[in-house]
């Protein structure tokens, strides 16, 4: 087995954390700086991180998650959102590309043109979707990447939207993807991993 | 830097590949075994992957994407979906739990009303919500896994949902969330990976 793989098995849900330990911001910058890779639609970096750490923030973000103990337990509780808006932005990512020299003009205005003609040919639905996929997509790398440098993570969807917005006074152009919880996993309250389905019930060859 | 880092910095979405190059069947047994670890909401295991990979099911992709020519040149293209109705089939999968001895019967019913609970709650749009969100973080955890045995991809969203569905007789349960396309990356097409937005822009503390 590689490391890789350890990585992949290792991870799992935390239903509990240990309290009282901090994350140092040098752990969260390791992270964030390999989640530089993962891919995006049109490289837009739809995802934007919202990260609970003090007291004041744990307390609200446990009261938004209607009251999962776990919050109250973890490090930190980030709420990753996706913008629904990313491509009326993607005039600052690719100047910045044209400006780095990795595309040229031409290549700058037809990408431009067909970031525009997808995403507004999609309209509003479209335009949810991405948000949800493309954050949902970085979160995935978000959990492998903390767990490879020793925090254990638990993804979560049951809470409250609008007590989330006003935590973190996300903007109306984001949708809260995703709630994580994020410290050390309390391993007393581990459990087997639940069934998985055989191969032959999700995938189907032709 | 360790092998963990080294796959996911080396993963990168292909612009092209080498013909004619076919996946050995056991390549994707050993990428679905490990995908198995990928966490879904209730581990309701919301992703279905068709993968195409004949020349007919390639040139039927092709069509379907809009002719983009690297669906043509790939070893396979795989439609990811996610099952709206998904909460639907919690039975089956606390049944195996229970059997298995990970629950017991009040944690079995316990879990059942929560899941209705949730996505009855919910509503259409928040099952589809989840069926994005859950087939995306399966798919962030299948593109490194097949990097990690030599298989180069590319997430792709430009694509006719009514002609893929029609390809793999897809239900409409199931949202077609992703395209992806893999094989071996012609590296003459490389290019710089795209700018990068700074950690400030889209992390906040709090």
């Amino acid at each position: 087995m590689d490391q890789f793989q350890t990585v992949v098995r290792e991870r799992r849900s935390a239903n509990k954390f240990l309290k009282g330990i901090k994350i140092p911001r040098e752990d969260f910058e390791t992270i964030f700086e390999e989640l530089s890779n993962a891919p995006s639609c049109f490289n837009l970096q739809h995802a934007h991180y919202y990260i609970g750490e003090s007291e004041e923030s744990l307390q609200q973000l446990y009261e938004a998650s209607n009251k999962q103990y776990k919050v109250l337990t973890s490090s930190a509780t980030i709420i990753v959102t996706g913008d629904k808006d990313a491509y009326k932005k993607a005039s600052d990512i690719y100047e910045a590309s044209k400006f780095l020299k990795i595309i040229d003009d031409e290549e700058y205005d037809n990408m431009l043109a067909a970031i525009n003609g997808l995403y507004e040919y999609g309209g509003e639905a479209f335009q949810h979707d991405e948000a949800i996929r493309n954050a949902s997509i970085s979160s995935m790398l978000f959990l492998l990447l903390a767990k490879n440098i020793g925090w254990d993570t638990c993804p979560m969807i049951y809470f409250d939207q609008d007590k989330v917005r006003n935590i973190f006074n996300i903007p109306d152009n984001e949708v809260p993807v995703l709630m994580i919880t994020m410290g050390k996993m309390d391993n007393t309250s581990a459990r087997v991993r639940g069934y998985r389905k055989p191969q032959s019930e999700y995938v189907t060859f032709k």
